[in-house]
């Protein structure tokens, strides 16, 4: 059973901003924040939101100082229709955690089945008992879909109920002029254009200010009473229900079907110019159970033309089916997800459900179509505003590719869709020639507000490139490599040339900014660097596996690649300077890190962290201190790039002077680690990984979760602990078992194949469950496996 | 004569903002900018100023990304009262440029007696001649004053005519979106607060949005009428004139004086909420003359208490005076400043007047007070919105310290005003302790939008503390030097402490950025650090210096400065890192410098310039191209630090890559060609340095003169050419003379003396016009010169 329950949740404000993270519901279209339907008081601070991946508005971001280039219009992802209110009152009494007695109270998120549920048992001020239970789905099956069911029960008392469901167009985004990782600016993005009623469906139709977008929400309200049955927590159309529906109904009419008779329900609406309500007014007596099955569609014109007939189609195909019908698809699709991964740790039932966490966040928050990608913060909150950046590639890829391939396709098509953008920004930087992808975008443009920790961070376009490689080394999909991926290759591949210059024989990239935020502008940094290299060899592989295969024409046409540009690539690539430092034994981070002043990372007290909130950019930019992982991420990434006792150094060089201010980092070291048999090390940075989100340890996860840290969980067991690697060569497996754990598994795909690693104190299993036979390397050694037969491997122990 | 004359100006927009530029009139405390009195028509772009040295609002300057420490509040110098509208009507015909015919028309300045003239003879469209003549001056006697003598002619008519004097508070800045070098957005910064008139004074009170400062504009008003008398332009109250003034008059009265009968003229006044008008109706016959004293008193918060009384006292001071007086004070105050410094070239008119229209500018921009500065652009325009930057320690104080010591030690005085600004500056770029000045101010605290080419400009205190040093080899004035420059020197001295750190037994400072902003944040910038060097050995010195006079005290006990610290002092800078190429045999600009791709300048297309207009800063930064001299600075500022080959070899490096896009180039690279004997190349940039303005090659003139370049123009002469250094063994002469020149002379002033040099193609004469006998060096030889004894050195030719 994989759930997340928290009991008696507490309802300070910050607590309540986490909850609505925590249990947000999201597939990977749309997101809404676990928001109570009946709101805070007055005084509460909500994140209240609805988002759609890919959905934006443009925002002007005007510089301080203008210089050419300087970008001064960003994208924002908007918060679309609040489709989220319910309220419900007693005899004139409204039900509120804040007001009466709360006599039990939990949130509960259920991944098998891929709903939350908040549960209370609530006395009201003047002694009514009433059950509620809140159950809310956004529905993988049905990706517009966004269904609550909320339902009510009279404990104790019997007297007239009234459930207002509210559907409001006037919504803004949210914002905190303090805070440099939220929007810092309230701008009303989302104009209502129209608010109307069809067949019982309301409809309310938004356009953006800027970007030309239009986005219309439908919502259908279905009330059942269940009369004399004690309430059970649960959906469910059991017999003996009643359903009432708004549908087509004037105010003040009531329609009902059903054999019990409810004809004391009666449903009104309201519309203003910005909103539609329902209220259902209707007795209830002790026993009776009242359920309110509230549909929300979401459509936009990014992806259909006649956005509001779109959406009351899916609203009639949503309406068409069962709630239960609904639920079942939900755990269908979940059981597939979960049973081809299969991530288990055995001995840590704690570690076990913040990695169950994680992975139900890379479901929720991949975007399904070729118009979106995965935010920062997946669907789950306006932390840096919805915006793509290079942790799909590096630190969620890397799960989509071994795990659901489809939606690792989505994405690089999603990345191939904005190569002209690309191209755009390469000129606007300045380039003859190339693409260069932006730091953080929705749409394509670039957003950076501040290109030395933004555009500068170049390696996005090789870390997109990677990721085209990485996919193609675990699939051998020629069709996409040939459909977009070479492309890629080749456009970054000339953005390097463009980058860099010639000196003293070696080919050098100048005025860039690695991953580590805490270092920027600076020549030759490692990673991007040793990135550039293999982008620009895999720009000649592709090149070269798409001729093999006689598929490279429409990508000569389209680029006009010669051959003596690929020369000039290989010669780039052989040429490339990678630093190295004699005296220390490892690779220095850029040309002058090694030269700078060490920050004492180990005495940096708890309120100068993260640095970033604490100093001057400049003055971080003095010292050797990272902000996460960049050399040492190079290293796994490129591990073969140096000898093993180099990557130990660097290793240990730059633990020194991290602070892993960023949630991308420990995860890296946690693999690293492991790769270099510190199991113990590994086991402790993997613990911080993997718990950042559910322990708030960031402090910020109220903005939303951080979903490459938990595509970085997975990583720091698939990549660290299991030390699986697919190069050119073939699968490589280098297991460790922390001694915390008693064993633990994943399955993975690989070309045809599908298959199950398992490991315990012993022993290292490792079996085909589907596809043909397949060589691969473990701890160094080539083992085949072959379909009903299991490889049986001696664990090594830790170093 | 010193004159600069424009006939037949031409009546196009751009010329008309660059005749605005040109011809404005200031005094260091107020600046008036050359508008028509009576306006361009409708259409037309006007930058209509008056601005007071020193006085700001602030103004927010959001960034477009928020990190910590980054500036978003900048001080913006206003645009203060409008006074320079004075219209002209004859017989209901409004003088304009723009309608009937002008016959003639020409604008002066003149430079001897400090006041521009504006002369046309105008036909109105129905054919009535009136010649007007428009003197202005800024009072360099009374810096408050600002006066316009408004003189007009009938020539062949007889009718009424109409003069309307207006005086309006409600003026904005100017703004360009489109140029990255104004301001960006228009902002109302000055509120009115009253208009009122006492005693035929009207007085317009304002008050600042955000700054809490006040500023009283008032504004007086004399008509006198000549009769029968054909007109002859220039000023003064000569016999047969008869004088009206609008005092104490209500609405229709008049009050007349003088002989002659002029009881015909009519003045009126009119009020309004921001604005006060008077206007004077009269009847006029061919050949009389009606005059115009308009005068302006600006007073502010800043510098007075009580700013209204004060603004009424200085007024009637100015009424007290007659005009001619007044014209009398400013020419002797010019002829002592002609004297002092007295630069001329024989042989190259053309030239000679672009040195002279250059120095004008040089007393006309210096601020005259401890609450105040030099802008960027002098009062001449809102360019860099009135911020005071390195320009004033490294470019005009050159000039200052030797021919006006005054304006020397006040702008010293500012800049230690601001010391505790620049503490606190220090701080939020994270340094413990030490000052470091704003790269751009007015009020102290830091204005720069965009750090790496803003505060990271760390050299601005370096070069405060050269120009206390540069001050005190030529004075010797230890007063100063207690009362405030040893302090600046050991708070700068601090600074570089906190910045740099040990590296292989050198001392790097990492992350600055040098004079050259195509080139930012890079790793011991040679200029940084010869400066740095040279401002801890003289925090040493300047404590040695004032412990041998016994005049420590006060110093030791506000800083508390140790023998410890002192030490430390002298350890860093004996093991200063200075960046030196092997095989080049030059200094490198910084340490990756040299690894960089050469851009090719000779290459770069006219619609390419200036770079920083058409480049992503990024993209610069990743080549060797160079702005302006940075390396080739130091060479000249610290020459010893090299000897003349590395410096010969520097030269010709930079040379190659430098675009010279910023107006402080040219006249470096004039003065190290002198300085190599290149005296060819170093007249060719010198008449690039002189002729900016008055010829507007880089085309922003009509934003405001480049007051740095300006004293360029003059160091150019006087260290170039003439090859003076001032250093700690005595004042050192290596002169040569271009062969386009007859000769050339300049005065100065060192310690207790007064020397003049005049070379010519075979002599230099140098001659001692007041103080004691002196040694110096000429040529590398020591020689003596004592009164009334010339000495006689031949010139040494062109190497």
């Amino acid at each position: 059973m994989r759930q997340y329950i928290l009991k008696d949740f507490p309802l300070d404000n910050d607590s309540l901003k986490l909850g609505e993270t925590i249990f947000h519901n999201a597939n990977g279209y749309l997101g809404v924040r676990g928001n109570f339907e009946e709101g805070y008081p007055e005084g509460y601070d909500s994140i209240r939101g609805t988002y759609i991946n890919g959905f934006y508005d443009f925002a002007s971001m005007p510089q301080a100082e203008k210089l050419y280039g300087l970008i001064e219009e960003k994208q924002t992802m908007l918060n679309v229709a609040d489709t989220q209110g319910i309220t419900l009152s007693v005899e004139g009494e409204t039900f509120s955690l804040f007001e009466g007695t709360v006599l039990e109270r939990e949130r509960l998120l259920d991944m098998d089945r891929g709903f939350t549920l908040r549960r209370i048992l609530w006395r009201s001020p003047s002694g009514k008992t009433v059950r509620v239970s809140v159950k809310r789905m956004a529905s993988f099956y049905l990706l517009p879909l966004f269904l609550v069911e909320y339902r009510a029960e009279a404990v104790d008392f019997s007297g007239e109920v009234k459930l207002i469901s509210s559907h409001k167009g006037d919504v803004r985004n949210y914002f905190d002029p303090k805070d440099p990782r939220v929007a810092g600016e309230s701008f009303q993005h989302l104009f209502v254009q129209s608010v109307e009623e069809q067949e019982g469906v309301s409809l309310i139709t938004s356009a953006t200010s800027k970007s030309g977008l239009t986005v219309v929400s439908a919502v259908a309200n279905r009330l059942a009473v269940e009369k004399c049955q004690a309430g059970t927590f649960g959906a469910g159309n059991a017999a003996g229900q009643a359903e009432t529906s708004g549908a087509g109904n004037a105010a003040g009419q009531t329609e009902t079907s059903g054999e019990v008779n409810i004809a004391g329900v009666v449903s009104e609406r309201s519309f203003s110019e910005a909103e539609a309500a329902e209220t259902f007014t209707f007795p209830m007596e002790a026993g009776d159970s009242a359920v309110l099955y509230k549909y929300t569609i979401l459509c936009d014109s990014i992806r259909c033309e006649r956005v509001q007939a779109e959406a009351i189609k899916l609203m009639e195909q949503a309406l068409s089916m069962e709630a239960e019908e609904l639920y079942r698809r939900q755990e269908e699709y979940l059981q597939k997800f979960w049973q081809d991964c299969a991530v288990e740790v055995e001995g840590d039932e704690d570690l076990n459900e913040a990695i169950c966490y994680n992975l139900y966040q890379l479901v929720q928050s991949a975007g399904k179509d070729v118009h979106c990608n995965i935010a920062a913060k997946g669907l789950s909150g306006e932390g840096y505003e919805g915006h793509y950046f290079w942790d799909t590639e590096m630190y969620l890829q890397p799960f989509y590719i071994l795990n659901a391939r489809e939606i690792s396709k989505n994405l690089i098509r999603n990345r191939y869709s904005i190569l002209e953008h690309a191209k755009e920004n390469a000129k606007l930087l300045g380039h003859k020639k190339g693409a260069a992808f932006p730091w953080r975008t929705i749409m394509g443009r670039e957003c950076s507000g501040y290109f030395p920790s933004g555009s500068a961070q170049y390696h996005i376009s090789g870390d997109i490139a990677y990721c085209v490689t990485a996919y193609y080394l675990a699939t051998k999909d020629l069709e996409l490599l040939e459909e977009c991926g070479a492309e890629i290759l080749l456009e970054t591949a000339r953005l390097w040339m463009d980058m860099g210059n010639y000196y003293k024989g070696k080919f050098h990239i100048n005025a860039v900014t690695g991953p580590d935020e805490y270092t920027c502008l600076v020549n030759n940094n490692y990673y991007t660097n040793a990135l550039a290299q293999h982008n620009l060899r895999w720009a000649v592989k592709s090149l070269e596996l798409l001729k093999a295969a006689g598929r490279e024409k429409r990508l000569v046409e389209k680029t006009g690649i010669t051959a003596e540009e690929l020369a000039e690539f290989t010669e780039a690539a052989d040429a490339m300077y990678l630093p190295y430092d004699e005296e220390l034994g490892i690779n220095p981070q850029d040309d002058s890190f090694l030269q700078k002043a060490v920050w004492d990372v180990a005495a940096i007290k708890e309120e100068e962290k993260p640095l970033l909130l604490h100093y001057h950019p400049m003055y971080l930019y003095r010292y050797q201190v990272c902000k996460q992982a960049d050399t040492v991420l190079a290293h796994f990434i490129l591990e073969d790039a140096q000898d093993l006792e180099t990557i130990r150094k660097s290793f240990a060089y730059y633990e020194k002077v991290t602070t892993h201010d960023s949630s991308l980092s420990t995860c890296i070291y946690s693999i690293v680690a492991s790769r270099l048999g510190l199991v113990d090390k590994a086991y402790e940075y993997f613990g911080e990984s993997a718990k950042l989100d559910l322990f708030n340890t960031h402090k910020n996860t109220k903005d939303g979760i951080h979903t490459a840290n938990m595509g970085g969980t997975y990583m720091a067991i698939v990549y660290g602990f299991g030390g699986l690697r697919i190069k050119e060569r073939g699968v490589c497996l280098n297991p460790v078992i922390p001694r915390q754990w008693q064993g633990y598994k994943f399955r993975f795909l690989y070309e045809d194949a599908s298959l199950e690693v398992s490991v315990d104190r012993e022993r290292c299993r490792i079996s085909l469950l589907k596809g043909s036979a397949k060589e691969l390397l473990v701890y160094g050694e080539t083992y085949t496996v072959e379909p009903g037969r299991e490889l049986e491997i001696a664990v090594r122990s830790e170093k």
